[in-house]
């Protein structure tokens, strides 16, 4: 009892996983990875640690002040303290000093996103021309964790890149609709915009470029400040009322569902097809037009795919992060505030590595999301991970013990043994305590080892029956089913 | 091209795993969960950032060295810098800042193994009384990267908590040896030895306490620096060469392998009950003897496991790590240099946490060595984890393309659509493209679309034939076995 103070709790914001929840974690990456690779992806993982150089300057401002930097041993402190030495040296003011300490403090990082990481991939290696990958992996940032909020979390991605063609936007869709129908999910929504489409309705209003960033993260928020905030935030940040309210206008003209939010019904709510013609009679540049006619097309390609019945157009849909160019999307469901996930089409981001353009499209599933609403409505079927029998013994020699295990192992069966010698009550109690949940125990004494049988014994019903040990697998089935 | 200096290769002593090589981890992992799982262990998975709080002290000072820290966000940037502050302003010798500022600069630290987040996740929960939990996750080290040695690498463990039973370490010895059985090796070493055990040779020999950790670690290099390069560390280190010499001796004697290593015949080889005797005439006082017979009984218990045939007694064997308290473990095999992986009795390590003691034992074995030497012998099946068939198509709509995707999808196959408009030959080209090969075509042509029907077509024998596409699963099945 060394040391009475340290904590065992997890740091802020990460979670031990249990083996319950673990299974119901296991059984949708599980569903996941088979959704995928019947798409035709194949799975890529990226190391935990990656250079800053890496991840600065990829996910905006706000992305690059999330960053988990790590320090590795003594040398990182020794270069931190030498470059301290230098700015104290100066009269550097404290706030300054920091910005500029920031770098050389450490020079990798913990990954952010599975897409900047992807990105670095396709610019490194000789791969396929249209590379389609799925990556399932945590990521980290330190926010300030909160309810369903967490520092680390799993991403579930898809991206094609090497291409422009919208068939890469369409078969994104396409697999994660298919993954949230085989794990159970019918109503959700996949809001569909276009960066370009945002970007000439900010012209049209008479926002000019270098607000237009600023801007993109204020209509982000409508759904969670609603119009008035949205508006006084834009407001505040120096632009007119005037061309806030057209721009508003604008984003809430086709959107019957964010003027009148209690509408759902399919009659009542106008088609995609039908959203974009009216976004097209209030745009003027050729841009936002080919902007329409790109997303035309694609809820057309979309309609041949699982997808179709859940596409809407979102014009308020903005996606914080910097490096999308194309069609955006994101999924909601009623019962969650925030999306299951999201992505889009990102043509520059390979690029910025400097070695080549690489056109990509990508969308991404936020596990624990998923997770949370399928426990809220009861999605999980029946999981049994642990033990199937719980070998109990007395009277009997160990080693005895373990060459029945073996045996009953070798039949297929998941075996855990009782580890100590106990009265055979008390081991049967613990077959059914909480966390183990045997169903069946086999009971090995004297008699039993001498005839070369167990006694396998059904803990719900209390039926029990002498079998050869050699004969135990099929009959431990047999009682499991029936 | 922003910023062509930006370099696209991982960080130093970090891996991309590209799909072929993730397809022989996945297959590696999928084994022993399903092994581990046949043993009754049930899957723990505890967060990759953790308190220094609970990783410091655990692991030995080189441990501590070795921590990855994580700085979050500005937060820590600024409360370091604090810390710089006070340091500065007095007159601390540079050396000892760098050590009074290790603990403020980061609280956080990087997941060094699986046994101490273990030990924190039993002293936190109510947990099952025998805890048999199994844990495949990497670990990061911020050793220095060469040949087979990384900053990240996974382990894969089994511990069992709750009990002094040495079933346990039975249990745990028999569930990696049908791990490895399973992947294929058959001329594996179960080397094993005891703290305790060791710690009274030393007493023995003459050696104090005080230099006990010292020699162990001494001892622990033999295989790499040999019989007189142990004798040098210790005599370096202040132990008399004449109890450096009868701690040798010691280690020696039952160690027929040690003398003549290229004796692996089992005829020649004494048995493990044999050098345990030749061992126990040597020792003298009671605490050894004890390590002794529990050795003889867990050497029986073994016998009785798949562990069995592979297990030697190896006195030079000592376990780096600083936890282990009774029985230790490690498995070689003759063409690696080094273990794939080891174990061993902690008794005390949930009782550092301050709450509650709890006895256990576990084994970890190395992903990345059992890799190594999986790929070096050619062990791996053959493993499709691409695509199936790739959809090829020319002068029919999208929309079509991708109807005809997911009917091919809905009947099982692993299905890529070519994205862009291509001359066939350049489709069928790609489908065979490094990376890609995949084993079938399906074409889609004006013909084949007003029919309802495809061409498959083998690309290894160019066999072909046109299928309606709602009997396409079963013909691509047939072609891809025939």
């Amino acid at each position: 009892m060394n040391n009475p103070k340290i904590s065992t709790k997890p740091p802020s914001g990460m979670r031990d996983f249990l083996p319950d929840e673990l299974a119901r974690r296991h059984h949708v990456i599980e569903v996941i990875r088979r959704i995928y690779g019947s798409h035709g992806f194949v799975p890529l993982e990226t190391p935990t640690i990656e250079n800053l150089s890496t991840l600065l300057g990829k996910y905006g401002e706000e992305g690059d002040q999330l960053l988990y930097r790590v320090l590795r041993r003594r040398d990182d402190l020794g270069r931190a303290l030498d470059e301290v030495h230098q700015l104290m040296s100066g009269d550097t003011p404290a706030a300054d000093m920091r910005a500029q300490l920031q770098a050389p403090l450490a020079d990798e990082g913990l990954r952010y996103d599975l897409t900047v990481p992807l990105a670095r991939v396709v610019a490194q290696y000789e791969l396929p021309k249209y590379f389609k990958r799925y990556q399932i992996q945590p990521v980290w940032r330190a926010d300030r964790p909160g309810k369903g909020r967490f520092r680390e979390f799993y991403q579930c991605d898809v991206d094609i890149t090497g291409t422009q063609s919208l068939i890469a936007e369409a078969e994104v869709c396409a697999a994660v609709t298919e993954v949230l129908h085989a794990l159970g999910f019918t109503d959700f929504k996949i809001r569909l915009n276009h960066r370009q489409l945002l970007r000439s309705m900010m012209h049209t209003a008479g926002i000019d470029l270098e607000h237009e960033s600023m801007a993109l993260t204020a209509v982000d928020k409508l759904d969670k400040i609603g119009q008035g905030g949205v508006r006084d935030e834009l407001a505040g940040r120096g632009i007119s009322s005037e061309a806030a309210n057209k721009l508003m206008e604008m984003i809430l003209f086709a959107q019957v569902d964010s003027i009148f939010p209690g509408i759902t019904s399919k009659a009542l709510s106008p088609g995609p097809k039908t959203q974009l013609a009216t976004a097209r009679h209030q745009l003027e540049d050729p841009a936002g037009q080919a902007a329409i006619t790109e997303l035309e097309q694609l809820v057309d390609l979309l309609g041949a795919t699982a997808a179709g019945p859940h596409v809407s157009l979102s014009l308020d849909l903005a996606r914080g992060l910097g490096y999308y160019t194309g069609a955006i999307f994101e999924i909601t469901v009623p019962s969650l505030a925030g999306s299951l996930g999201g992505g889009g089409r990102y043509d520059n981001l390979v690029g910025m590595f400097g070695k080549k353009q690489v056109p990509a499209v990508g969308f991404s599933l936020g596990l624990e999301r998923i997770l949370v609403v399928m426990e809220e409505r009861g999605m999980f079927p029946a999981l049994i991970g642990g033990p199937e029998v719980l070998l109990c013994w007395m009277g009997v020699p160990m080693t005895a013990v373990l060459g029945v295990a073996r045996q009953l192992r070798a039949q297929g069966l998941r075996v855990e043994v009782f580890p100590e010698e106990a009265k055979l009550g008390k081991q049967l109690q613990y077959a059914d305590a909480p966390g183990v949940k045997a169903p069946l125990a086999a009971i090995l004494g004297e008699t039993e080892l001498a005839a070369g049988e167990v006694t396998l014994k059904h803990l719900g019903s209390g039926e029990q029956a002498r079998v050869a040990v050699a004969a135990a697998g099929p009959a431990a089935r047999g009682l499991l089913k029936g």
